[in-house]
C-alpha cells in the first residue's frame, strides 16, 4: 500500500473502531510497513480531522502508545442535525392521542441514532463513564450508539427478569403517572465501581431515569451523567437533578394540531 | 484541504454514512474543490480499499451520479470475528439454567454487534431489502447495526402495543414451548410492498421469525432474507424454511459444564 491508500485504510480502521486503544504496532502489523512511517500516517490523518473540524484522535506514547479515535461531531453538524431533528419533530403529522409525539422513525433509523449518538456523545465523553445504561425498548438504539461512539459496552435494564439475562437485580419505582413499574439488570452486566452514564429517548417526569440512576447505585455503580435525547418543558422539576436534553418538547395541543420541539439549553439543569 | 486531508475527510464521510447515496457536489461542495478532483480522490479510495480487501463502494456515472459506500468485512475478517465469537460463546461460564448460553454482553457490545451487523449485511445486501425488522429486546442492537451497514431503517416488533407507536397491526404466535404470544408492529413504521430483512439474536424454533415474517406478510411487505446470529441444531427443523445462521449452537449439557459453539454452515437451510 502508498500512503494515499494507508490514510483511507486508517481512516476506515479508526471509523469501524472508536475509542479503542490501536497501538502502532496494530497498524505496522496490517500495512507492513516502519513505526516512524505509521506515525507520519497518523499525524495526517489527525490534520486532517483538525482541517474538518470533526472527530478527534489521541496519541498515546511512549512503549504502550497508541491512537483512540471518536467520531464526534463539529459544532456547525451538531447544530444542523438538531434544527434538522426540531424541524421533523414538529410536524403535526406526528401528534399522538395524549399529546405523545411520534418519534419512532428516528431514534430506530441507525443514520439518526448514530448522528444522536455522536451528539450525547460528546457532552459526556469528558465525565469518562465506562458503560452506557438504557432501559428497553425505545432507549436502546440511541444508547447503542453512545456506547458506539465511546467504544464502551452497554447495558439494557429489563422490565422483567428474564432466564437470558442471569442472576439479577431488580428494583420498583412510580412513574409520573403514579403507577408501579418494575426494572432489572443482570448482575453480569453491570459492575461494582463502574462509572455509569444512563441515557435514554425521553423524559417527562424523570422517574425512569430515576429508577436507572437508583439501580446503578444499588450495584455499586456511580453515575457519570444522564443523558436524554428529547424532554418535556413540563413538568420543570424532574426527577433527576442534573441532565443534559438535547431537545425540549415545549408545546403538543392536540387540538389546534401544534407541536413545537427546539433545541434544548446547552446548560445542564440543576 | 490538500488530497492527504480530502481522502481521510472522505473515508470518514463513507465511515459515517453507510449506504446512503452521495452525489458528487456534496463533496465538491464541502470541500471546495473540482468535480474532476473528487472523481479521482474517490477512485483512490476505490482504490484503497480494493487493497485492503473490505468495504464496498459503488460508483454511479451521469446526472444523478455519486456514490455509495457499504462497511462489508473481507473474507478473513469475518472468519476471525466469527472464530472468535465460538471461542467466546463456548466458555461452560455462560451456562444458564435451561441449558440457556449468556450472550447478551457480546450482542449489546457495540464492537461486537457492529462486526456481526457488517458480516450479516453482507450476506443479504444483494437481496436488496429495504428496511430491516426485529422484535425488542435482544435483537434490537444487531438488527440496528444489520440495518446501519445497509443504510436502512429498522423497524422493531413490540411485544404489546403502545400509545408511543401509533396505530399497529397484531398478531399471535405460539412459541416452541407451546405458549402464546403476542406481536405488533405500528402501521406508520411499515409499508406495503418493503422488502424486509428479518434479524434477531437467537433460534430455537423459529416461532419468533416466522411471526415477524407473517406480521411483514399481514402488512403488505414481502421477505428480502432472515438472519439469525445463533441457531441451534436442535430442532433442525424449524418454523421458518429459509434462514441464514452465523454460528450454531450445537451442544450444552448443564452437568458436564460444556458447551459448543460452532460457525454454521455458509448455505441457506431448506
Amino acid at each position: 500500500m502508498n500512503r494515499s491508500q494507508r490514510l483511507v485504510a486508517i481512516m476506515k480502521l479508526l471509523s469501524e473502531r472508536p475509542g479503542e486503544l490501536l497501538p502502532l504496532s496494530f497498524f505496522t502489523e496490517r500495512f507492513g510497513a516502519a513505526k516512524s512511517t505509521i506515525s507520519e500516517d497518523l499525524a495526517l490523518v489527525k490534520e486532517a480531522l483538525e482541517a474538518d473540524g470533526s472527530g478527534r484522535l489521541r496519541t498515546h506514547a511512549g512503549a504502550a502508545g497508541g491512537v483512540q479515535y471518536w467520531p464526534l461531531p463539529s459544532r456547525e453538524e451538531e447544530q444542523e442535525t438538531l434544527l434538522e431533528l426540531c424541524r421533523l419533530l414538529s410536524d403535526p403529522g406526528r401528534i399522538l392521542p395524549g399529546g405523545f409525539v411520534y418519534m419512532t422513525d428516528l431514534i430506530t433509523h441507525p443514520i439518526w441514532s448514530a448522528r444522536i449518538g455522536a451528539i450525547m456523545a460528546a457532552r459526556f465523553i469528558d465525565a469518562e463513564p465506562d458503560v452506557v445504561l438504557t432501559v428497553e425498548t425505545k432507549g436502546i438504539p440511541l444508547a447503542l450508539m453512545v456506547a458506539r461512539a465511546l467504544g464502551l459496552p452497554m447495558v439494557v435494564a429489563r422490565r422483567e427478569g428474564r432466564v437470558t439475562e442471569g442472576p439479577s437485580v431488580t428494583l420498583h419505582y412510580i412513574s409520573g403517572s403514579r403507577r408501579i413499574h418494575t426494572m432489572t439488570v443482570g448482575l453480569r452486566a453491570l459492575w461494582r465501581g463502574a462509572r455509569v452514564l444512563v441515557v435514554d429517548d425521553f423524559m417527562k417526569a424523570g422517574a425512569t431515569a430515576r429508577a436507572m440512576v437508583d439501580v446503578a447505585g444499588e450495584m455499586g455503580a456511580s453515575v457519570a451523567g444522564v443523558g436524554v435525547f428529547v424532554s418535556t418543558a413540563e413538568p420543570a422539576r424532574k426527577q433527576v437533578q442534573r441532565y443534559v436534553s438535547l431537545l425540549t418538547l415545549e408545546q403538543v395541543d392536540e387540538v389546534a394540531r401544534t407541536v413545537r420541539v427546539v433545541p434544548a439549553d446547552r446548560l445542564t439543569k440543576e
